[in-house]
C-alpha cells in the first residue's frame, strides 16, 4: 500500500503513526504542498479535494481523510486497537480527536491561511489566526483530560486521541503557541514520544523533510 | 436522553436526523448561539469547547462532537445501520462525511465568521468566505459520488454521508451558494427529504426556530 502525504502535513503525520502502531508497511509518496503538487491533475484524479493524505491500497482503492483511513485500519487490522471497546469511551476518544481534526486543524491549515493572505492582511494576522485556532483546540482538550487516566490520553495504550494530539502540538509550536500551560497534554505527548511508532513518525524523520 | 442543540446549528441537525433514523427519543434543550448561551458557565461545564450539540445520557454521561455522537448511536442502536458493513465502503462514507464535517463546516461556522468580523473586514467578506468554504466542500462531494449508486449518497439506505450532506446544503443556501450545479447532491437530498426522519429534522420544524 502507498501513503500519499507530506512530511509536515499533520493529517499525514496521524496516518504515519497509525500505520506504525499497527505494524503495517506502506511506501511513502511525497506531494509538496507549498509547491501546490496536491493540485496537479493526476493527484486530483485520486482525491478531488486536493488534500493529503491518501492511502492507496494494493488493488488501487483510494482512501481519503485521515480519520476515515485510521478507522479503516483499525477495522481491518484490529491489533493493537486504536479505540477502546466500550461505546461511551469510544465516543470520548473520537470526540477528543474531532476537537483537533475537525474544529482545530482545518481552521489553521494552509488553504485557510492562504485565503486570509488573499484578503491582503499582514502575515502577522495569518500567524495569529493559526495560533489562536491551535490554542483554542488545545485548551478544550486539556479540560477533556481532567479526569482521564494516563499515561496516554485515555488510559494505558495510545488511541486515536493521542494520534491527533501529537501532530497538533507540533503545529501549535510551529505557530508560536506557548504550550507549557497544557500540562496534561504535554505529559501525554511525552508518553507517546517514548513509543517508537510515534517517534519515527515525526516530520523531521521523513525522507521528504526539508 | 437530552440533546442540547440549536435549531440552525448544522451539527445539531445531523444528530437530530440520526436520532430520528434510529427511532431514539430525546428531549431537546435549546441554547441560543447568537446570544452566546453556549458560553454560559453551566454550559461550559458540560462542554468545555462551548459548542453544540451535546447528547446527555440518562446516567449523566455527556457526549460531544456530532460525528462521535452518531458513531456511538450506531454502535449502541445498530438498526438501521448508518454505515455500510464493508470496511472500504465504511471508509468512503466516513470520508465523505469528514469532507463536510471537518473541512467545510468548521471553516464557515459562527466562531470563524466572528473571528473574521473582528478583523474589521466588511460583512460581505465573511459571507463570501462562508460561501466559498461551502462551495469547495460540496464540489469535492459531487465528484466523490461520480460512480456511487443512489438513491442515497452511497446506496439504497441513508448513511452518515447523507446525514452530513443535507444540513450542509442548507448552510450553503443560507450563504447564497448556487447549489444547482451539484446535481448528484441535489438528487440525494431529494431522496433524503422523502424520509420522515430527515423531513422532521429541518431547522424550521424545531421548537426553537425563529
Amino acid at each position: 500500500m502507498k501513503l500519499h502525504g507530506y512530511f509536515r502535513s499533520s493529517a499525514s503525520w496521524r496516518v504515519r503513526i497509525a500505520l506504525n502502531l499497527k505494524g503495517v508497511a506502506a511506501s511513502h509518496v511525497s506531494h509538496h504542498l507549498r509547491k501546490g503538487e496536491q493540485r496537479a491533475p493526476e493527484y486530483l484524479a485520486l482525491n478531488p479535494q486536493g488534500l493529503v493524505p491518501i492511502l492507496e491500497l494494493d488493488d488501487g482503492t483510494v482512501l481519503t481523510q485521515s480519520l476515515a483511513i485510521i478507522e479503516w485500519l483499525d477495522e481491518t487490522h484490529p491489533t493493537p486497537p486504536l479505540l477502546p471497546a466500550d461505546p461511551v469511551q469510544r465516543a470520548q476518544v473520537r470526540a477528543f480527536a474531532l476537537v483537533l481534526a475537525a474544529d482545530t486543524h482545518p481552521v489553521q491549515n494552509l488553504k485557510v491561511l492562504n485565503a486570509l493572505r488573499a484578503l491582503d492582511l499582514p502575515e502577522t494576522v495569518a500567524t495569529k489566526w493559526a495560533a489562536e485556532a491551535n490554542a483554542s483546540g488545545l485548551e478544550a482538550c486539556e479540560v477533556l483530560l481532567e479526569s482521564a487516566l494516563g499515561p496516554f490520553c485515555f488510559g494505558r495504550a495510545p488511541t486515536l486521541a493521542d494520534i491527533c494530539l501529537v501532530p497538533q502540538l507540533g503545529n501549535a509550536r510551529r505557530f508560536g503557541v506557548d504550550v507549557t500551560c497544557y500540562s496534561r497534554l504535554l505529559e501525554r505527548e511525552a508518553a507517546c514520544m517514548a513509543v517508537p511508532a510515534f517517534a519515527e513518525a515525526v516530520p523531521t524523520r521523513q525522507p521528504d523533510a526539508e
